[in-house]
């Protein structure tokens, strides 16, 4: 992975939204400055590690000043694309379809859901905070008249190979996808696959380990 | 964070359950041994990275045999504390709790919904997969009743501190949290929240640095 010419690990990318998400608490709490120590202790990460990963994309810090929230915040949005005005659409209009469909923070965060699909005919006119469902069949011609850069994945798993490539041709840049299956796909496209079970698994983890801390 | 007396940065944990996976996948295609290398290049992380990871659980590999996918997945399994039979309920019934409710991956690792909870009366007695839903006025019995280790919270952020701290009184191992929301609970409790929008912003990352690679 690559941040203009140098070489980024995914581990370090993976941080950044996390950067994002507590730098943004701090802005909304008024505080204006902070130092790597005093963000490291909130994160519950060294700050040595704060320093080292935030020198992959540029420093931002000034000695002995440490960081500007607001400053800091905008630049890792901005590396994060957070500002690129990207559009969504959600295929699979089921019960994690529509929470994903109702998940305001996606919207705080600069993403714009306009479009959602269904296999289901039955499903088809029914609005979901004011954005029609559409048949799968739509899908073309819906690409034809709207800039779609983000697919978010909620169908069963047998599906997800053909409806991605399906994606894929349509030009989509992005493909978020919450069905457990391993993409082989033709052509040009980022792919992130949630693994909700991951998380419980480490709950899990913490639960069995805890006795011997 | 500990493994026995040793201790163990909470960025290997989280690397465990991606490793659990993989060797699941392993195991299905009949694979029953595999070199640091091969297991590498699958996931890709480095060799020695997979090593380290490993050395800190107690190692698994012998020099020039690489592990044996069948005892390397179980002691992994174990480690997670996926054979201990945890017992999961619900809080919150709307379309996040029934996309999680049907999500079938949970059982495959070994956790076991038994209960589901909601504030509102109308979805009282209606089933999910064979589930009945309970209002939340009947939790305290329930727990009377059951051995309840995981809360899973599908909960607008508003309700989520009273409702941990209340599980939290009740005697509940881990909280699985899904809302937004940082948790100040008194008592003896572990704690694992899901920021999905940290996975679109990784996504977000990807497609705006692509056209670098």
């Amino acid at each position: 992975m690559f941040y203009n010419d140098k070489k980024v690990s995914i581990a370090v990318v993976r941080r950044l939204p996390r950067y994002y998400r507590y730098l943004g608490e701090l802005l909304k709490n008024d505080v204006t400055r902070i130092s790597s120590k005093e963000l490291s202790e909130r994160m519950g990460v060294t700050a040595s590690q704060i320093r080292q990963d935030l020198n992959c994309f540029g420093g931002f810090g000034q000695q002995g000043y440490g960081y500007n929230v607001e400053y800091l915040y905008k630049e890792i949005g901005n590396i994060l694309g957070l500002y690129n005005g990207y559009t969504t659409i959600i295929i699979g209009a089921g019960n994690l379809g529509r929470a994903l469909a109702n998940h305001s923070s996606f919207e705080k965060r600069g993403f714009r859901l306009i479009g959602i699909f269904d296999i289901n005919r039955d499903l088809v006119g029914e609005e979901i905070r004011g954005i029609k469902i559409r048949h799968m069949d739509e899908l073309e011609d819906f690409f034809k008249e709207n800039r779609v850069d983000i697919g978010i994945l909620s169908i069963p798993k047998e599906g997800v190979a053909e409806v991605s490539q399906r994606l894929v041709n349509l030009g989509i840049k992005g493909l978020w996808n919450f069905s457990y299956a391993d993409l082989n796909l033709e052509g040009d496209v980022e792919i992130e696959n949630v693994h909700l079970s991951d998380s419980l698994m480490t709950l899990s983890y913490k639960i069995t380990q805890h006795k011997r801390w």
